[in-house]
């Protein structure tokens, strides 16, 4: 997305105020982990997205910060303690918290975090503090719910689509949708339009993990950034599997079932004969449809909006730039 | 404390809306394991301490419970997180949450405790919920920075006595305080008064820390809850052992040092020997002197609360009762 200059330049805001702000004390062994993943950099889009949002109704892009610092902090809160249950080496390409120092380092770093994001609300009127904490607090437990639903599904099978959007939407959305409703909500926006700001990120977040799962699979291993056909070597019960288990005849989700029984050391057939099976059940057309249909629901929100046009095609475009990358 | 009727009434007021409160929906996985914690019981001294304070200062007992239950559940996340870190097998007798599920489990449900811990806040009008909230924050990030100077002093041989006190003061203190303050938040208790019940109770804790590292030395193996010896077994550096090396003569200086860097299979010549070593450098004079001095800053305190002479003396009794313990 680097035909938006206006992004980077909110990226660039917020990477100066989160420098400034963490600059911490002691004990250095709890704080040093939470200055050294802030650092790791990534693409900050939920803190992007607040200040953009907030900017849109009005609100000074400063005001914003604290709220867009607030979401930033704990989305790394949830990468450091995920990276743990995960048992991750690596988070963008460096050494993760647990393994660079210890499972118990990552566990109490990851709390002060948690514990931090509420911090950054503090300077906002009581009132505004009351309203972004609740959505905050709403929102992280809701990733925590996903999380956990995220480690259930893979010891059941009898996961439903509906359960899978609900963990998608858990586990990444609501904390984009989130992440946007605060900004409007600094903003002083109309409370119509906060909600539905939330409603264009929870579709879209929607939209973007199904094409994530498209991608694992079907993307340019040149251009995508995770091992291509990774989720079918670890047998993850993706939209794709679960609408294939759904639509393949029978023979075909018997060979499905078995072959995500299977870790062979040689993955590469067995990556190729699932994703067959994705093709021919037609779960490829539905996922692709599905994508299509969360991000039109994202963007039929945009008309309700109590924004002038050309800020409405602003967010459309982010949204298609979001929705078209090849990555 | 048997005799004090009213506290075994606020613990009773409090354990019903606890049941009434924690009826939770899914995930089962992670809400299951927040029940079971909060089930095992417990003195719930933070939350009586919440409801006695509100209380005192004219507060419907009511009013106070959510603040009690978001003090009892954090305490209980604390104690789920730290079971992890310390792998302690057994909490209240019980086997830990993270024993009796995994590490995982224990990670992510701790999360949602924290997460919750705030949420039970927002009954509160707004100015009332920033007020808690910040105190809540304030301490719950001292706690981790307590738990992790905890950790780093295991590994460090120049622990001052100040530095020692900080730890025990965030790692305990600052919640019994927070608890206490929270009560006279809701009731509207003058500022001054708030602020003084805080140092009432962080004092306090301060001075039953100490008497527990004493106790753990010198208690009665009949009444006193853990193993006796048990600090000096793990080589812990308490109080008793900071002010021996300080105060001893260089020879038993350095038997201390040596003793305190082997873990004999038979342990109780070592437990003994460092006793003696305890007693004849004078460091259980001065530990016993230490938890006189903060007994009694505790007690001055009082002296500056607007309440009548008999709450005060319920106080000071209560503080009397606490100290007294021979367990």
């Amino acid at each position: 997305m680097a035909e938006f200059d206006f992004i980077s330049q909110y990226r660039d805001t917020f990477v100066t105020y989160l420098k400034d702000k963490v600059q911490w004390q002691e004990p250095e062994n709890l704080y040093e982990p939470i200055r050294y993943i802030l650092d790791l950099g990534g693409k900050r889009m939920r803190p992007v997205l607040t200040l953009m949002t907030a900017d849109m109704y009005g609100a000074k892009v400063e005001d914003a910060l604290d709220a867009a610092l607030a979401v930033e902090m704990f989305h790394n809160f949830s990468l450091v303690h995920d990276d743990i249950m995960d048992d991750a080496p690596l988070r963008r390409g460096k050494i993760t918290v647990h393994e660079k120092w210890d499972i118990n380092t990552g566990i109490l770093s990851g709390d002060a975090m948690l514990i931090l994001s509420y911090q950054f609300f503090e300077e906002y009127p009581a009132e505004l503090y009351l309203e972004l904490t609740k959505l905050f607090s709403k929102t992280a437990l809701e990733v925590c719910e996903g999380q956990q639903y995220d480690v259930d599904f893979e010891t059941r099978d009898d996961v439903t689509i509906p359960e899978y959007i609900k963990m998608i939407e858990y586990k990444t959305s609501v904390l984009v949708a989130a992440a946007m409703k605060m900004g409007a909500l600094v903003a002083n926006a109309p409370q119509k339009d906060a909600d539905a700001i939330y409603e264009f990120g929870r579709n879209l977040g929607i939209a973007f993990q199904l094409q994530d799962d498209y991608l694992d699979a079907f993307g340019d291993p040149k251009t995508f950034g995770k091992q291509v056909g990774g989720d079918i070597m670890e047998n993850k019960k993706t939209y794709l599997y679960l609408k294939a288990l759904e639509k393949a005849t029978k023979d075909d989700q018997d060979g499905l079932l078995h072959l995500y029984s299977i870790k062979p050391a040689d993955a590469d057939a067995k990556v190729e004969a699932v994703k067959t099976i994705f093709k021919e059940s037609g779960a490829v057309d539905e996922t692709k449809q599905a994508i299509e249909n969360y991000t039109q629901k994202a963007f039929d929100v945009l008309d309700t909006l109590d924004l002038p046009a050309p800020k409405k095609q602003l967010l459309q475009a982010f949204g298609e730039a979001l929705m078209n990358r090849t990555v």
